[in-house]
């Protein structure tokens, strides 16, 4: 969502942050990776977002996990664990003194490379790791206003191209559904998977409810978001039906709310898809209760954390 | 290819270049970019590389229309001319004080964002631009002995989803089907097309040759290779029948030669496709024939460069 | 279906109908609608069929919120509410003079075009709507003797295209299946959707019966009936197995049952199927429970209404 | 063309035409269709577009077998001869008193239905055949200025759905598309295929030009135009290279020039497509020289049919 | 084609006839095949069918290079050489005492297996090379009276499937497809490819004519016919304009003429397709003409063999 | 499994099994059907695999129940019930005094025809029933080490070209997919669908489990298991959730444990994949169970039968 962006991105405090880069810090400006980097040359790489929410790191294992799952996919090995990763980053935050409030984004390339080309028996480093630690806080204006989508001419890929779950560094495509929405006047854009369905925004998912029930995507095209896990969650845990299903154009002009979600903002109602009006054009009430459930659910996990 | 690229790379000159980044030359070890640029964080750039022969950039207007169309694709704007451009790699050239047999390797990313997100909005700095010079030469053993390939899972994706003709940063799919490949025991990817029609490789295209005649995909879901395009123009010169059209593997099976074309090694041949041997196994003797044909045609464009 | 609608129009008291348009009451071959209308034009306009059981519409929100649906997906405003309509259609039945077994159509189009064009922009009028009421009950020969159906070659069009849950005036497609099914001497045309699945037929849903499971398709490319929503509703109350799902050639040659469901003729068995038998050739006994089960929700629906 | 159509339904003189409807002849307020007609009811009919030049219907013969391999689609069968056709439009003209910049719409429907169905065997009355003439002239203003162009979601269909070559009454979807690209402020919807190539505008046919050459999609999946067909004849005539080929975004945002075909506007620049410019933005040399290739052909049309 | 098929096994010298099997000759009634037999157990065999008219094998190479294309798809590697092959097959007609008129089925299995099973490593014997000679002439009176088609449900798979192209012993769609025409009253089955476009019938190929030009499909997705080959030949040699394109039924229905190819048949024309006449309903004149060219074809063939 | 099955048929009690063709016994080598049959000619048959456990063929009922329903596909009538053709089985076990560990192969082709031909019009016998016993055993090493898999580029149909849930005999693909499997090294082929995602391997089903839970494909592609449905079945009964859906190579390679299913071998471990190593690479303790639970079914059926 830009305009939360904007104003996260607008944080004086992030021209101070120290980036970790394999091992080492560096200011903002002196952040750099090699040009024979495999994610810089052919977008070989992969990368999660985590909130540090109160100290904790929110949901920290689904996030490790899907790290984990992404390396099997595009065949990494990382030289460290789970909790090993989990260390370093906890270091990161402790050494910019990051206590709540801040997206942290892991970035693992393949390593570099011994002259720019796409084959892996060329790599002559292990894997290069980035970890970015940012203030950055939604703006409780934007999620009143709500955004606006417009549905965008590029397709979610198949499974057998690029896995559309997979958080990687290959993501020219989902720019380019960007591009065309916002010369649309529109916020963000609204994806389609390769059979017509509505399947994920370019940068959020999506969903809509209609008649009481919480509507999404079937998943398998769209990226595998965490935020969009546990919106199904808390609406298994409340009783609310939610389906994840085919959804088509026919049915989203039609809703009575729509949301979007992610690491970073959260819930964030969308108020118009395509110039048309999505229900009356507000932060719908479902909308606020799911919200409302979800940040319960942070709370709680921060306290399981604590203890 | 794989074996060409060791040989090339194992070139003790290359570690010694100068690469260029923005207007400035660095040791290699040292040529480094922001990891807040938006090549590294979801491969939104574009590249092109160029051959210097003879002291000529080879089929030079060529590479720089095909990138000034790639900038168009993905909406970027250079602040520079063709001309400009050019006069820039020239100067890569002489700093580094090179002559023949080298590969320049252009890439120009959409330039540094406030924060690691895929929205153009957030770009705060013009293009970044850097320029690898590297000497390469294609090793003859390779090109005398052949290499192997196996087609894989992966497919060639629609052009509503991301160009297959876009040269940019965003290749992993390309990476994944190589890998398959390699697991496979093969050099190189064959690719299938979305309907199953033979496409491309991974890094090359694919030729084949039955009957006296030379058959290539349709071009719709492949690269958009310049010495693909020199091999169809020196078959239209020599009048010999050239087809650009559907291929399945029952035709690719049955070939009678094939072979792979790239700017870095011309024409290789193909000598094993899915362990089925293609042809006699060996450099088919049209192969060679078209294989010298595109080394003439260099040749004259470098006479004519050279006036 | 076709013997059932024979029989329905051949109530000669249908001669004497009056059929609204804009406000105003027309005799049959008076009813007429201008020529720059966009529903005649270019099929630009969304329809409504009711039926009219012992003086109560049956199931009349469902059928609203589905028109309602149907106006935000085609970007049409209605320049009145739900409850409005329902009383225009009240008065249509009441200058009518009619009280049971009576089919309504509301056709609603999105008005007068200042000349033959697609474009929205050049509409001069507010939409017009039509009303027609007629007398219309399913022969109990036809149901009893069952119908056959045709495989079409013609397919149910994906969401992307004209999404085939709409309810429109754009229906040429159906009308070819038909025509094919016609030619292949049975009475109706079943289609398959964009990958090969059972979909729906071309006036009316599908349902087969496989070891006392009732089997229908996934919804996503078929007529959103309000009549199969009420035969899955029925299958949920009585404990009876029902499936949405992915269902072929293969199952359906093989059901035990099958039968047609649609707003004037409820269930209509199916007895044979691309010339091939289903079952023993006869109205199904599991189709025929669930056929007075969906008579008795009907009513259940008169006796709530009335009080 | 949006512009140019409004200009051109602004002459007053239309005010006044005389509107053919089986024979008898209506002032354009009272020029009614039955609601029972085929073509309002289920867009069961089709159509054709003529353009009068100094008193000659241009290319009446290419419209006129275009019309008779429609019915042959639809399956209907018309009880007049293509002559006999030609002489009840020259009647319209001649009664209305009309010789030049005139736009003759033909609409041929099923007939009128026994009752509302989709079912051909319900159909009561011959075809029903409306001729509207009008007064339309492009605006010379438009064409210099050229019109805005955006990518829908809304695709065209594949064959075994309706035929995106048929020019009949279920034109929905292309109604849909165009209320899309009105949404994001451009002229009219530029459309891709299934696959994800470019198509076809959706009321008008689709050129580029690139390097000299003119490009235009396989026909495929668009409207069959006769102005298409002409430009290509006119390509063969001048010995300007013209490939009907699969193009793609990439070809397009990398375009030296645009046009979009149709019969009311002949040849119409397109500036801007999706937000970006094409070429120079302006009306483009070989465009023009095309353009005026088209109005020669059809002067010539003229001067061979006056002898 | 049926009816020529049926008056072809109705020659009683057919009785008589020895089959060829591993170098043995049998009696009709004992020509057997191992149960364990790949191409029994699983379709794992390829096949041809040849003519002899006038004591020559017409086309023969064409043939063998078919069979060996085919081999080397199914990874099948034969003991003998195409002249062996030749050899052979003359044995088995010299043997037969067959001088004209013969159909000559060549079936190749991949071998017997140890156990019923698809692993090709389970094969215990080289190939199971079948020959069937058989006295077959096509009706007069069929091609007379010509034929008729009904498109089928079902469809020619993509090339990543069973390449189409493949004559194989793994035909059951084929059945099926023929199946369901019969069921609609039709000689033959129309198919459409993957795309919706017209590809071939079940066992010919299929043709069609529009203003005296022949269009057929592009072969990717239909049988490789050599029938079909020569009639492309025959209106090269002849100045015929033929396009071998993208075809669908909204240009079959208007067709002019239309007509399918095989190797037994020769070209037999089409008079109705899903009921509908195609152009006058009789054996067109072009399609007459073509058919004359190519039995010229074949007697040039022959004295060219002939010496 | 290939290992499996090597096993099994090294048992030297298949030496002297008698084959059971159309009512008489046959030794193996003397096992024959005519090559006129239409199993042979062009894949059109059907097919069952038994086994025999403690003198109780396992499963029965769903086995003829499939059997059924593909004669129902593919339009073939038995001229016996399924009591009869129980009875054969029997009758051929007892001649062959066989009762434990023992495969049967029941092959149903539609029959001898006049000719080498697809058309079932010149079928001239009655089906063609041929059952083949034979000792088999997994071998409980090869259960130990597990077995590799390698995705091929064959993918499984769509059910509008051969129902790619039929038991049929036209399998060429399943046994191209393998030959590209074994060429890669492996053991067995994993098959994608038309849309990517994870199906079925060529000869049995596949399932991976992921944190505890049970995922296998949603059965639309792939071969319509019995062993697949039983190991659902158990999950239901011991409360282990398993799901049938989408699942792409993304999660297949982040698999904890995977296995295969199938009549003969049961369920057997997977530790490689494209050759990456799944989970620890051994048989996975969820596995272990399931197997377990799978063989408790078989026990309880057992004793049922027995009484």
């Amino acid at each position: 969502m830009i305009h939360g962006t904007h104003n996260a991105v607008d944080d004086t405090r992030n021209n101070d942050i120290l980036v970790y880069i394999n091992g080492d810090f560096y200011k903002r400006e002196e952040a750099k990776i090699s040009v024979f980097d495999s994610g810089y040359l052919v977008g070989d790489g992969i990368w999660e977002a985590l909130r540090l929410h109160q100290g904790v790191l929110v949901f920290l294992e689904d996030h490790l996990e899907r790290l984990w799952t992404a390396a099997a996919t595009v065949g990494m090995q990382f030289p460290f664990s789970k909790n090993e990763l989990k260390l370093t980053v906890e270091k990161v935050l402790k050494k910019n003194d990051m206590h709540d409030d801040v997206h942290v984004r892991i970035m693992i390339t393949r390593g570099i490379k011994k002259t720019p080309s796409q084959d892996p028996r060329l790599t002559i480093s292990g894997p290069n790791i980035v970890i970015v630690p940012e203030y950055k806080k939604a703006s409780s204006e934007t999620k009143e206003k709500g955004i606006t989508l417009f549905t965008s001419t590029i397709r979610r890929g198949s499974p057998d191209y690029l896995d559309p779950k997979l958080n990687c560094h290959s993501k020219l495509h989902e720019v380019q559904a960007l591009i065309q929405a916002i010369e649309a006047g529109a916020d963000e854009a609204l994806m389609l998977d390769v059979n017509g369905f509505i399947s994920t925004c370019n940068a959020t998912n999506f969903f809509m409810i209609k008649n009481g029930e919480v509507w999404t995507s079937t998943g398998e095209y769209c990226m595998n978001g965490i935020t969009r896990a546990k919106v199904i969650e808390v609406c298994k845990i409340h009783d609310i039906p939610c389906h994840q299903k085919n959804v088509s154009l026919f049915d989203v002009y039609g809703a009575d709310e729509a949301f979007v979600t992610g690491t970073f903002g959260g819930l964030t109602p969308v108020v118009k898809i395509d110039g048309r009006q999505i229900g009356n054009g507000t932060f719908g009430s479902l909308t606020r209760t799911l919200s409302a459930h979800y940040h319960q659910l942070i709370k709680t996990y921060i306290s399981n954390v604590k203890g």
